[in-house]
C-alpha cells in the first residue's frame, strides 16, 4: 500500500540513522578524543544535528504527518499509532526551533562540555561560568519558543524532552512527598548504622586492569553482550551507542574499587533497556527508548535493586577478593554488604547512595528551575548550591569542584534532566517489588550470579514496549500502580531498618 | 559581497563536515566496534553517503557552479578558482551516480569490508566471494556510468577518484620504466646481501605495551601532537580522522617489533601531511590532500627515505635496545640497519622491502585492470594472483590468506588505489633528494631523531599546497622535475648498491 505513513516511516528510518551517528561521534568524544579535536568535532555535531533538524522539518514531513493523521490513523495499528504519535511529537519540538538556534545549541554545548572538563579539574568556576551563560541562554531561548508554542511553563517545555508528558507540579508533588519522610529516614538510617558493626575498610591500590576485568565478568552475569558493546573509561560514566553496539563508560579509582564496580553495573542496566528493544521497530520514534524516567529505572534495577541487594553481594564477594587477592574479615560477604547499603551525607551526587540522592536531585531541580525563569543568575550559583546542600543533603562542598561543577548535564545542554534520575527510583523499586512477587525465585538466582529470571521479566513488561505508551502506563501495566513513593518507600525500610 | 562562489564555500563546508563525520564512524569500524555493530554502522554509513550525495547533486549546486564559472571566475584569486574547480570536479563525480548507487556501494563495502576480516583469517576465499563480486559489481557499474560521461576508459575513471587525471597508460609506461631494471637490481640487490653479514636475529617477545611505547616516541620525533591525534590498532594499519584529530592505527607482532615501528612512521608521515594542510583552507576542497599519490609519497618519505636512512637508524638503534632490554651485536646499529634494508622475496605487501614493493603493486594493477575491464573471473582471482606472483615476485603463496585475500582494498571497494603506491614511492625519492640538495643538515638532524629540517622543506612544498594544484604540478615546483623514475632508481642504487 501507498500511504503518507508509510512514507513517514522512511523518513524516520533516514533521520535515526542520522541521530545514531551523531550518537557515535558523542560517544568517542566523550570516550576517546584527544583534546585537539573539541572545536571541529562541535562542528560536525552541529552540522549533523543541522541537517536531521533539516530533515525532520521539511514542508513534506509535515504535509504527511497532516494526511496520515486525518486520512489513515484508523487503518494503522496500535504500534503505527504510537508511532505517528510520536513522529507529530518529535516533528513538534524540531520544527518550533528555528535551524540557527539548533545549529548554535550544539556548537556551545560542544565547546561547554569539553572546557567542563578542565574547569572541573582545575576547580575554575569563574572560568567556566561564560560559556555556560551561553549555553543556558541558549536553552532558555528554545523553552520560551516552545513554551509560548505549546501552551507549557518553560521549565516544563524542557522537562517535556526527557520525560515526555511530566511537568515541574507533578514533580513537585512526588518531591514534597519523599521530603515528607525521607529526612527523617535518613537520620534514622545512619543512626542505627552508626551502632552496628563499622565497616572494615578494604585497602588498596586496586588496579584498573583488574577492576577491568571483574567488572566485565558481572556485566557477562547481566547478560551483557560484548559482540554487541563495549566498556570504555570518561569523566562522567554514561552509556551511549546504539542497541546493536551498546557503548558504557566508566571510572576506575584504583584507590576504591567498589564505586566504579557499581557503576559499571549502574551502566549495565542501560545497556540492557537498550539491547532490549524491540528489534522490529529499529529506527522508529515508537521503537526508541521511552524516557530517561524509565531508562534510570533499569539502570537502578541493576545497581540499586538487584547488585546491592544481600543475596547478590554475597554472590560478588568471594569473585572481588579473587580477583584482588583479599582475604579476611574486610572481603566478608557481611562487610561487604555493609559498605554497598551504607547511607551518609555526601558531597558527590554519582557516588551518593540511594537514601540521600533525592535530596541531590531535589537541590538541583530547585536551582535548574530558577536558573531557568530568570529567578537565580549563574553568578550566584555556587552559593546558592552549597546553601542548598547544606539544608539537604547536611554537608557543605569545600569547593565547587565537588559542588556546582560536578555534574556534565547543565554545560552538555540536559536542563530539565536531574529529576528523572529520581522518578526512575521509584519506578526501579515498584518494578522490583511486582518482579519478586511474580517470579520469587529471583532473589536466589541474583545470590548465584543470573540475572535471567530478573531479565525476564522486565524484558517484555519494561523493555519490549519501548515507546508505545506513556511512562504512566507502562509503569501502571507493569505493576498495577500508578508511579509513585511507596514501593520506594518500602524498599528503603526493608534493606535499611528491618530487624 | 553575495556570490554563487561564496554560496558554494558555504554549501562545501556542511558537505565536508558531513565527509568528516562518517570518516570518523569508518575509523570507529576498524578500530574500535565489536563485530555485532557492523550491519547497523554500514546503515549509518550509507544514510551519511546519501544525506551527502543528495545534498551535493542538488540543482542548485549546479546553479551555482555554472555561474561562479560564467560571472565570477575572473574575480577569483588562484586558491579560489582551484577551489571552484575541486568543488565541480566534486560535483561531476557524484552527480553523474544514481543515489540508490551510491548508497548500496556503501552498505555493501561496509558488509564486505567485516566479512573480510573473519574470512582472511579463516583463508576463506570462496566465503567471500559472493560479497566481493557484489562490490566489485557495484563498483563497475558505477566505474561504466563515469566512462560514458567523462569520455574515459571505466579504469581511468575509478583512478581518477584516487589520483585525479591519472590514466592507465602513463601508469603502464612508468611501470614498464620500473619493469626494465627492477628485476635484475633486485637480484643485484639480493645476491650482494647475502655475500654481506648475515642479520642476527633479534629474538622477543616483545610486549605490545612496550611497542607502544617506543612507537609513540618515535611519532613525536617526527612532530607527531598527541593532542591531536591517537594511536590505535586494527587489522590493516591506516591513517584515519581529521587534521585537528589524525587517528592512526597499527598491528603489533610480539614476536618481531621491526615492522609495526616501520609501520607506525609510516602511518605518522600520512598524518604528518594531514595536520599540514593549510588551516584557513579546511574544509574546501581545494584545501584537501591532493590525491594518494602525494598522501602515499608523506608515508613514504618519513618511513622509506628518513627512517629506514642509516642515520635515523643509527638513532633508533640504542633506543630499541632499551625499550626492550636489549644487548649485544643484534642491537647495533649495522645489524639493526641490515634488518631495515634487507631485500627479500616476500608474500605480503606490506611486509615488502621497498626494491620489490613495486612488483606486488604491479601485480594488483594488472589484475584489478582485467578484472574491472571483464576480462577476468573472481573465480580465476587466486590462481592468477599465484602465477602473477610468481613471475613478478618470484615466490608463490600457499594459501589466499596470503595471498589474494591480503588486502582489504578490493573488499573496500577501493579500486584504481593500488597504483598510487609506487607512484608515491618514486614521489618520495624525488622529494627527499630535492630536500636533502636544499638542506644538507636533514641526514644529520636524522641522526639526532629530528624531523624537524625535513619537514620545514617538505611542509610548504607538498603540505601546504593542498588540492591547489595537480600532482604534477606540485612535483614539478617543488623539485624541478616532472614526477618519473631516476630518483627512485638512484636511491635504490645509493641505499642498496653503493660500494
Amino acid at each position: 500500500m501507498t500511504s503518507a505513513y508509510r512514507d513517514l516511516e522512511r523518513h524516520f528510518r533516514r533521520l535515526g540513522l542520522l541521530g545514531e551517528a551523531a550518537g557515535m561521534l558523542q560517544w568517542d568524544m566523550a570516550a576517546v578524543m584527544p583534546s585537539g579535536g573539541a572545536a571541529i568535532r562541535g562542528e560536525q555535531l552541529a552540522e549533523l544535528r543541522l541537517v536531521t533538524h533539516e530533515m525532520l522539518t521539511d514542508a513534506r514531513i509535515s504535509d504527511l504527518l497532516d494526511r496520515a493523521e486525518q486520512d489513515e490513523v484508523a487503518r494503522l495499528d496500535d504500534w503505527e499509532r504510537a508511532n505517528l504519535r510520536e513522529m507529530r511529537r518529535a516533528w513538534r519540538h524540531a520544527s518550533v526551533l528555528p535551524g540557527d538556534l539548533v545549529a548554535a545549541q550544539s556548537r556551545s554545548v560542544s565547546e561547554c562540555e569539553m572546557l567542563w572538563r578542565s574547569a572541573r579539574a582545575a576547580n575554575d568556576y569563574a572560568g567556566l561560568k561564560p560559556r555556560l551563560r551561553h549555553v543556558l541562554d541558549l536553552v532558555v531561548e528554545g523553552a520560551q519558543i516552545k513554551a509560548a508554542a505549546f501552551g507549557l511553563d518553560p521549565y516544563d517545555a524542557l522537562l517535556d524532552e526527557y520525560e515526555p508528558g511530566a511537568s515541574a507540579a507533578g514533580i513537585t508533588e512526588v518531591f514534597d512527598q519523599l521530603a515528607s519522610f525521607l529526612p527523617g529516614m535518613i537520620a534514622e538510617i545512619i543512626d542505627r548504622q552508626a551502632r552496628g558493626p563499622a565497616i572494615i575498610p578494604i585497602s588498596g591500590p586496586f588496579p584498573a586492569d583488574r577492576q577491568r576485568a571483574l567488572a566485565e565478568s558481572l556485566m557477562r552475569a547481566v547478560g551483557f553482550d560484548f559482540a554487541h558493546g563495549r566498556l570504555d573509561t570518561s569523566h562522567h560514566p554514561f552509556c551511549g551507542g546504539v542497541p546493536e553496539d551498546v557503548r558504557i563508560t566508566t571510572r576506575w579509582d584504583e584507590r576504591d574499587f567498589t564505586r566504579g564496580l557499581m557503576g559499571v553495573l549502574h551502566e549495565t542496566g542501560h545497556a540492557m533497556y537498550e539491547r532490549g528493544l524491540p528489534a522490529a521497530r529499529r529506527l522508529q520514534p515508537a521503537g526508541a527508548a521511552r524516557g530517561m524516567t524509565l531508562h534510570e529505572s533499569q539502570s537502578l534495577l541493576v545497581e540499586m535493586q538487584a547488585s546491592r541487594s544481600r543475596e547478590f553481594v554475597s554472590f560478588l564477594a568471594p569473585r572481588a577478593a579473587a580477583a584482588f587477592g583479599g582475604s579476611g574479615t574486610a572481603w566478608e560477604i557481611d562487610n561487604m554488604h555493609r559498605i554497598y547499603t551504607r547511607v551518609s551525607r555526601g558531597l558527590i551526587r554519582v557516588d551518593a547512595d540511594e537514601a540521600t540522592y533525592p535530596c541531590h536531585v531535589i537541590l538541583r531541580f530547585r536551582l535548574e528551575r530558577a536558573l531557568i525563569a530568570g529567578d537565580m543568575s549563574l553568578d550566584d550559583l555556587p552559593a546558592a548550591w552549597n546553601d542548598g546542600m547544606r539544608e539537604l543533603v547536611g554537608v557543605v562542598p569545600p569547593d565547587d569542584r565537588d559542588g556546582c561543577l560536578q555534574d556534565i548535564h547543565w554545560p552538555g545542554g540536559a536542563w530539565g534532566y536531574f529529576p528523572t534520575y529520581t522518578l526512575g527510583a521509584l519506578a526501579a523499586a515498584q518494578f522490583f517489588e511486582t518482579a519478586v512477587a511474580a517470579s520469587p525465585e529471583i532473589p536466589a538466582a541474583l545470590a548465584r550470579g543470573d540475572f535471567a529470571p530478573l531479565m525476564a521479566w522486565v524484558r517484555p513488561n519494561v523493555h519490549a514496549k519501548a515507546s508505545s505508551d506513556s511512562t504512566d502506563a507502562i509503569v501502571a501495566a507493569a505493576t498495577g500502580k500508578p508511579l509513585g513513593v511507596d514501593a520506594f518507600r518500602r524498599h528503603l525500610e526493608r534493606r535499611y531498618l528491618a530487624a
